[in-house]
């Protein structure tokens, strides 16, 4: 969930100035409001999803994102998105919450309210992207809403999942002495338009959860530095990551942008000591690169440290939120 | 699903010349583009909800729908809606859905995009109504995806809820011979502000379903003519509705605005012959009116009649399809 990508808009100043809050932080709070879960919401809200037991002792993952015409794709000028661009990137961004859990997609719903620039034929091309990507992951369209009256098109999309529940990946279990992974390489997500063509790193996730190999996990939607900061913060852990790792994009792709521009869809785990060699030796996707960027030790604060021991992950550098901005 | 209002816009000319196309007929094109559902899918999507089979031989029902502003709720003028009602009426149009499948709510995720007129503090208001309703149904918020850079604020929300697989209430089930009924009044819903603040028919809908006494159900959201019709093609059948018994809002209520204004969010449901003295004599739910209002039986083709043969739901009288106008 959460990812709400803001390189396509130039930050509004009175906008910031306005709003103070992070949609973490609001999202943590309305949750707070609500009485004690039940007891088969084995994984509560505040992960990239949430999960209910079903009664065959896996977990049924949900979650919900959307995207917003000017806001997560242009419709206008040289980035201009397509309509199948569009209809297939709120798909896979969904897609890759069930990655980041190890989990497989099982079905969709999607709500569209059309923006007064789109038609019947622009929304036939969305789900044209959509549903290819549906196809691709055997992932079932099994709800829809459509409604007219937007000034700009917003869609939204709930997706349903499937993990075992031994092998689910959440964003809690680092813990120091881990090793920290990416896989993939970052940065300039927007002018290269990996952020509407990547390919979500479902296979990746479930290899990784099936095999015990890591033992947290998230997607790289708000940029490398906040998510790795979200995963700390879950576990309690600091991260002393190397910056000289990291993997860009592109050769004129700066270690800034790497490091916060978002939208880069890869995975960021925790492998444990012992499971790092075997991870290494057994990672069978080739061409996607596998790295090893950091190392989880305690830290007086959960956050991201370079190795130094500095702070990188405070609130100027840390990256795109998309909310308050 | 379904259901988009539109008594709070005017009808524009130019976009119902523009677009022909129902929402029903294009969520019935685009679902058939699937390849088919798996074998758990025993509810495919067309129905109020999608359902699929949970383990332990219940079915997980679940639905989407959103609110547009300016479309389904106003934020100027005598008819503005508090940001709390706006909320509430989002988990309402979807706990209406669970409703009429027989089913009990579970879950709920929802997503917003900020339009330019709200801010954060809009946004608590708004979760208080839904978080208010959310409590009253023990229904609980386990997702969000929140944005800001919409011109105007649209809103979506998932549910999933949970039936026994004999219990629960499809559109197909009506036969000829059955009678149909309803539950409350119908007709100035916007006028009314009952948009906003009907309760919807959880307990109704699930007592229906417990006892066996409906075996097809509907609730109405964008019409009594329009939902009836749906009801009908959905089982195969005529039905004979007998205008003079419908039960209006109140006094000044014509009987045009009780057929096809919408978001009534009653139940319309089909029993049969053996079951309506029982149903009449049991019903708990003092104060609820309860009504026969006409009589399935087979037709040439399905839809709705009054009792001399003549169609009721055709194009211009139906109702409200609020997608294609």
């Amino acid at each position: 969930m959460k990812g709400v990508e803001g390189n396509v808009n130039a930050i509004d100043p009175d906008r910031l100035r306005q709003t103070i809050m992070t949609e973490d932080d609001f999202l943590e709070a309305l949750f707070k409001r609500m009485p004690l879960p039940p007891g088969d919401l084995v994984i509560p809200p505040g992960d990239d999803c949430a999960g209910f037991r079903s009664a065959d002792g896996g977990i049924l993952l949900i979650a919900v994102d959307q995207v917003v015409e000017g806001r997560h794709f242009l419709d206008e000028g040289p980035f201009t998105a397509s309509p199948r661009q569009v209809g297939r990137k709120l798909l896979a961004r969904n897609l890759s919450d069930i990655a980041a859990m190890g989990g497989t997609p099982l079905y969709c719903l999607s709500s569209v309210a059309l923006g007064s620039r789109h038609d019947t034929a622009w929304l036939d091309r969305f789900f044209d992207g959509m549903l290819e990507l549906c196809r691709r992951w055997e992932t079932h369209l099994i709800g829809g809403d459509l409604a007219r009256g937007a000034e700009r098109t917003v869609a939204s999309l709930t997706i349903v999942g499937r993990a075992g529940e031994r092998q689910v990946l959440r964003r809690s279990g680092a813990r120091a002495g881990d090793g920290f992974w990416a896989t993939g390489v970052f940065g300039r997500s927007f002018a290269t338009a990996h952020h509407l063509d990547f390919e979500p790193r479902i296979e990746e996730g479930r290899w990784l959860a099936e095999r015990g190999l890591s033992r947290a996990m998230i997607d790289v939607s708000d940029g490398l530095l906040i998510d790795a900061g979200r995963l700390c913060r879950a576990s309690g852990v600091g991260l002393f990551l190397d910056p000289g790792t990291v993997p860009r994009r592109s050769g004129d792709t700066t270690l800034q942008e790497a490091l916060t521009d978002g939208e880069d869809y890869e995975l960021l785990f925790a492998v444990s000591k012992e499971n790092e060699e075997r991870l290494r030796r057994d990672w069978p996707f080739r061409g996607l690169p596998l790295t090893r960027l950091g190392e989880f030790r305690s830290a007086p604060s959960p956050g991201v440290f370079d190795l130094g021991g500095k702070p990188l992950d405070t609130e100027g550098a840390r990256g795109w939120d998309h909310f308050s901005r």
